[in-house]
């Protein structure tokens, strides 16, 4: 099995490291990662200018890879297009230090690597870790390489990726998994406003994070009792139900 | 009414500029947009540095608005949280120079600004123009004026955008406005290696296009036929539908 392992909080984020170590020992693992953190980058491109491309290998003599000067998205493509011989079997993008949960997996950058994965045909995989403190990934880790096997035994539907988030707990303190849905993560008072030493004005997003709709079924919601949440993620976003609603406005030229 | 009008070209753009002068002979414009090109940054924010703000006034003295040193959705988050002294009653994003149809917009900076104004709670339209050379926005600016009147009136359902492409024709060669759905955008041979002058690789994405489930009722069909295409957008990424199969997988920690 050829696993495809990105990431986007770089290449040398201990999340990707305990993650290909671990899926290592279950296919060939071939890492292409940003060569700095991208975190927030959602699904942004690189189209203005040119993408370096660096060889990179580490101490494990089992995973060379590349470091690119681009953004998550920009890995996926470039690898599948460009940097390796043989088309993976899988994405896989993580281990994000941090949640990707509910609304914000629209700004994730580790979350649409593995919508790139999903767009160019392949089975993909999203994986985060609940905290931006832990530094021990390999709970998440063991649960992803099994999951992996899984995803390519029986198989992942076209066009689908896992979302998965895992609580900052030892395997015997975690409560399970849950198939999930997205729940939604809204913020408030998130600008502040300062100024620099000339006087003018910046502003430093921030802010406080507010629940809604984040009950019973939601990611946001297993996470806070303690279960893996496994969210299935698609990439149509045409709203069919009001098409019908859209075509009573009979809008002309 | 008031209208917070942003893009991805930039606040000097042709696109968005032709688009405020028409929007302001039906409400209150407030342009709040990146001080450069910032395409196909999808729904990137800035977290990593801060953000620059400036006034920015333009010869007509009906708009004075800002720009902004950060993303199209940046723009959208730092005006309604810190710029405007009222919230807007809708979102408007473009007038965008070239299309924004099917999967393409999962890169977009002009439609995820729009996403973010929908996520922000305000009824939102992202528009752009099919072509990357035409400078007369006018068609597409005055359909978009019209649409901004219908959404408020009727009005547009919550947590829903809609996503309008008009293609480069006079208003008397359109082929009328049709509701469609997203089609698909698939790339090949999209990266061009090149060496600097110190002999190291880069690449450039670039390639051509392969279009794929773009059958009738798709908004790439839409404007193949010279119809404007309206596509009503959400944003909730869970796929409800293979929930039941994920169960039977049985996944445990």
């Amino acid at each position: 099995m050829r696993i495809l392992l990105t990431n986007d909080d770089g290449i040398f984020a201990p999340g990707i490291q305990a993650l290909w170590r671990e899926l290592s020992e279950v296919g060939e693992v071939m890492v292409v990662a940003p060569d700095s953190e991208r975190s927030a980058t959602s699904q942004a491109i690189t189209v203005h200018h040119p993408i370096r491309v660096d060889q990179h290998c580490f101490d494990d003599p089992r995973v060379c890879g590349w470091r690119i000067g681009g953004t998550p998205t920009d890995c996926v493509k470039i690898a599948v297009e460009a940097l390796l011989d043989q088309k993976p079997d899988i994405v896989v993008s993580g281990i994000n230090q941090g949640p990707n949960l509910g609304t914000d997996v629209l700004y994730s950058g580790t979350v649409s690597a593995a919508i790139e994965g999903a767009l160019l045909g392949f089975p993909a995989i999203a994986v985060s870790l609940t905290s931006w403190k832990m530094d021990d990934f390999s709970v998440a880790a063991k649960f992803t390489s099994n999951l992996v096997l899984t995803a390519i035994q029986k198989p992942l539907p076209p066009r689908t990726l896992l979302n998965v988030n895992v609580p900052p707990l030892a395997s015997s303190e975690l409560n399970g998994v849950e198939i999930t849905r997205l729940g939604a993560i809204q913020y408030e008072n998130i600008f502040e406003h300062r100024k620099d030493p000339r006087g003018r004005s910046y502003y430093w997003m921030g802010g406080k994070q507010v629940d809604s709709e984040n009950g019973a079924g939601s990611d946001v919601a297993a996470v806070k009792q303690g279960k893996i949440s496994v969210t299935p993620i698609h990439f149509d976003l045409t709203n069919y139900k009001i098409m019908p609603l859209l075509e009573e406005w009979n809008l002309t030229t």
